[in-house]
């Protein structure tokens, strides 16, 4: 810790619903990802399918804020969906190509304990919150060190054997800043925009960087709204926590990091 | 290999539907296991909820000779309740009473790599059958250094990118024969029942030992029969490559294992 310059170089990687719901996308993207040179993390949430399987199961989807409420079944079909089926894909597709593949869940190992969202003005349910201890760096540590790649669904557990539904978004700002203390970290959000945009319709309006004076200002203004908002404030988080660079940006276009510009990059 | 006394102790433990199916029953074998002495692995299949779970999404299970044919469809599902739902709770009950548990596939870390069932009489789907090569050694090894308990559900891989569905009683065979080569490797079957019975209504009908003779002799008899017969091969293909005990018995019971007599013991 006292010598950066023996800092290994690690990414930490979210992709979200887009990539994951478009076959030819998510491989685009999963070969992308292998290309990095350095240790690598993805973690992912779960896109339409959960909703989808929920559909079908007759399980009502209820937002609040745009967060999934979590009951016990909805908990049971996400736990399904993104820690079954999504995380398994991902993984069965790296190690096809070549990239020594792990995947995990907050309770595989211990790696990632949430504590159980405190109802207040809503219950939200089986939703899993993360603090400064959350993250736990020697199980993740050890599985790096022996050259595997974690892929991180969007489950914890809360120590007592309850699985709990945590944003993608936060746990992959979490992993990034408790890996910080280890490595030089670069937490990357790819979803299907070019990056933050001043115009939502318009990727010609890509913010190239953003620093959370004009975060606050954008907002102000309402150019930067819903989901877009979390997001940035998780990205800002990291960025102020040890995380060496964060960017937010398009998910097939994630050969660029490192050769020409990619989306947006979050300035302190 | 050359010196048998240093090999540490290693329990395969598989469990099926009737376990999981039942919390209580659940939490009193995994109490059990966690008591085990030595390194520990478990292995688990689905139980009736991914039939409840495909009926529910309107998908028809079809069996031929008491295999479960795995359309693509009928491969999502298994992949989300073997490998998510079923065994991300076992983790989070394992780790809830100080285990420290990771869930695996064979596609995580490519521990397990099968080949697809090759169409003759009938089409199997995404099966996958294990050969002697199977089974990486190497992965496994790693996690059990650092002190983890993989817990592997039923889904294999092809290395090429396509999840298998694969029998578990088979998996836990073959992963207790490679293991044998490093580890003084114990194979218990944990069922419904007190272990293989002469009468399979009368649990006063327990068969203590049996050995390859008597099997054959049984089975010919129609006393061994359906499920139990592909069991005791998967048993039998153990105690002859190389586990030192296999043990076929009452989930429930597993903490008698070393103890008092458990189940039925093979005999070579």
């Amino acid at each position: 810790m006292k010598n950066p310059v023996h800092k290994q170089k690690l990414y930490v990687i979210k992709i979200g619903g887009h990539v994951i719901d478009h076959s030819e996308n998510l491989h685009q993207f999963l070969k992308a990802f292998v290309g990095l040179e350095g240790l690598k993390i993805i973690v992912h949430g779960g896109g339409k399918i959960a909703t989808q399987i929920a559909h079908k199961l007759g399980i009502e989807t209820n937002l609040i804020q745009g967060r999934r409420v979590t009951d016990l079944e909805s908990l049971r079909v996400v736990t399904m969906v993104y820690a079954g089926l999504i995380n398994k894909n991902i993984v069965a597709q790296l190690q096809a190509i070549g990239c020594n593949a792990i995947g995990l869940s907050g309770a595989d190992s211990n790696s990632i304990q949430a504590i159980k969202r405190p109802i207040q003005e809503f219950d939200y349910g089986f939703v899993g919150d993360l603090t400064r201890q959350s993250v736990h760096l020697e199980p993740i540590d050890q599985l790096l060190k022996v050259g595997l790649v974690p892929v991180f669904s969007a489950i914890t557990h809360d120590g007592q054997g309850q699985l709990l539904n945590t944003n993608a978004d936060t746990i992959a700002s979490a992993l990034a800043v408790a890996l910080s203390d280890h490595y030089e970290t670069a937490l990357i959000y790819c979803f299907d925009k070019k990056g933050v945009l001043r115009d939502i319709d318009s990727e010609k309006s890509l913010i190239p960087e953003i620093d959370a004076a004009q975060f606050k200002s954008l907002k102000a203004q309402g150019l930067i709204a819903d989901g877009m908002i979390p997001k940035l404030q998780n990205a800002f988080e990291a960025i102020f926590n040890g995380v060496k660079v964060v960017y937010i940006g398009l998910a097939t276009e994630l050969d660029q990091v490192g050769h020409t510009s990619f989306g947006t990059k979050l300035i302190k």
